[in-house]
């Protein structure tokens, strides 16, 4: 029985670190959970719509976690132009993000039509950058769409763009469906999927009345589960680790309208063992939250992190905190409940990478 | 433009009022609603299994509610013999509710198989009880079961019980599914479904995140819902009124762990004259709500009710309260939330039958 595992440290290609009282909880919490390396999404208030705004809010991320590597992704809008792609990339700026309109926390200025970015992703595909999508479609009651099949609708506009744009890198991103799964391995080595550990635990049973499970995309069907346990089982290298971890003061979730997000930071690491360790796919974690990211990405981390190791023990009575207070100096910020609080996930980093 | 309707008093065929401070509070609002007859789940902590308990029960309910006929259902259980569903049917008992087991409020002591209660089947069958069905199976990974799809994987145990007791009344309570819908349009006269107000009027997105909408079985897709009210507004006689109303103080709702239920009792006749206005199909909702309930199930409401009406009014700003405190003498036992809190919803009884 595997009881210790040691690998390098990780990279969380889907990461929410929010602004303000909420940042400075949340970043330092990044290298506690294992993870060195982070993808930060763009969806502040307002979005982070350009290369000086990414490039002052990495800064910021920088001073308050010096060991972890960041990078950055925009929002895309009609204010990204084919020149500030440019200006992006050149900036080390790994990719752009959209959101349709609506599906989920600050998406209200998301996109509706894929065509008129057209120049964008052209310059994108020549520059390198990757095209990071919120993969849903909005409800429609006329066109039975709703979140349980909002993924699974958005998949022939992914498949479009792809065709459009061969070379593209694209990440469908916390993907939640066997559609999805099934759509990403058939369109081939420029089409990748970020995976996040809730997603690899939780069904919609899961969700019904639990406000600390509810998210978007919300979790699926088991069968849906399963074909994401099986395709990160089986060590499909497009297939990697983006937590979507985004923190919640307690009180907005344990309300009548909870918001839409779970907190999975602190604790990356511990809860992808548990996880991994349940499938017997131990062997395979590393690949998942280490290697597979960069690798499609083409990313790499600061000089001296790739040797930096995270040793994982398998113990009894590893409980997850109930919260954790989001200002020691201002109380009634509120705590963020972390996800699977109270409960015993059985493994801990014993040693970490920093 | 319809902007007054008047119709008899309802029935309301499935209903949660529930035990001491909570009962005391909810028992006096069937009749705020429009509802003089109200047919009551038994699934109190003990559940009521026998004709004592049930009667017991009854009186507690008439003295709180003395302008309401109250009908009552037993809970199935080992502890059900013939003897005492004979006994039972002299005692003017209408019904046996079968929960199974573990799927939603005190449904620990529900049924598993239902061929060891065919002896019992058979003697409501002679004695023309009605069998209340809470129509899901549990849950199971393997078998790709959860709450999404627990109703309609149910369905073939409704047909199996219909063809081996044809003659048996049997309803499908709180439907909430297209399959279910079109599988008790088929099986014929003895067999029909109670429908809520609450599955009227969402879909599986409003409960995503939002505690007050929660409830067991879950509300489904938008073409699920479609096909409720298509079945609803073309007046078929098998598909008729059951609230399903199940009233929870809010600090079970607004909690990490939400307790399932709607609480819709006050207001059922705005509630229902909004929706089916919403429709077109004003001229539906007397049949559902008044008749087709009390003519499958061949029951008669107390002297006198059945002449005396309830007229609701179409008016701007109908504004639903933000919640009914339990206890004016316990504050601490809280407030429950309606349907459809601090919303408008156009339509009031502007004169009640009582």
């Amino acid at each position: 029985m595997t009881t210790s595992i040691t690998i390098p440290s990780a990279c969380d290609f889907h990461l929410h670190l929010r602004q303000s009282e909420m940042m400075k909880m949340v970043t330092p919490q990044v290298a506690a959970g294992g993870v060195s390396l982070a993808y930060i999404m763009p969806n502040l208030q307002p979005p982070i719509t350009n290369t000086d705004m990414a490039l002052k809010y990495k800064q910021e991320l920088e001073a308050l976690a010096p060991q972890v590597t960041f990078y950055m992704t925009l929002y895309l809008s009609p204010e990204l132009t084919v020149d500030e792609v440019r200006k992006a990339s050149k900036a080390g700026i790994a990719g752009v993000k959209s959101y349709p309109r609506g599906v989920t926390t600050n998406s209200d200025a998301g996109i509706e039509s894929y065509e008129i970015y057209y120049p964008v992703f052209q310059a994108m595909e020549e520059e390198g950058m990757v095209l990071n999508l919120h993969g849903e479609i909005p409800s429609d009651n006329n066109k039975n769409i709703c979140v349980m099949n909002a993924e699974e609708k958005f998949l022939p506009q992914l498949e479009k763009i792809h065709n459009a744009f061969p070379k593209l890198k694209i990440v469908l991103e916390h993907a939640t469906s066997e559609a999805a799964v099934q759509m990403v391995k058939r369109l081939g080595d420029t089409v990748a999927c970020s995976i996040t550990v809730h997603h690899l635990q939780l069904i919609v049973d899961d969700w019904a009345g639990q406000a600390h499970h509810f998210c978007k995309p919300v979790a699926k069907y088991p069968q849906d589960r399963q074909a994401l346990r099986e395709v990160v089982a089986s060590g499909h290298p497009r297939f990697f680790l983006g937590t979507d971890s985004a923190p919640h003061p307690s009180h907005v979730k344990e309300t009548a309208h909870a918001h839409a997000g779970v907190f999975t930071t602190p604790l990356v690491l511990p809860y992808l063992a548990k996880i991994f360790d349940s499938m017997g796919a131990l062997d395979k974690l590393e690949n998942f939250a280490c290697h597979f990211g960069r690798q499609f990405y083409g990313l790499t981390q600061k000089e001296g992190f790739e040797d930096r190791k995270v040793t994982l023990v398998k113990e009894e009575n590893v409980v997850v905190p109930a919260g954790y207070q989001i200002s020691s100096e201002n109380p009634q910020a509120g705590t963020v409940v972390p996800f699977l609080a109270n409960k015993d996930i059985g493994w801990k980093i014993a040693q970490n990478f920093c």
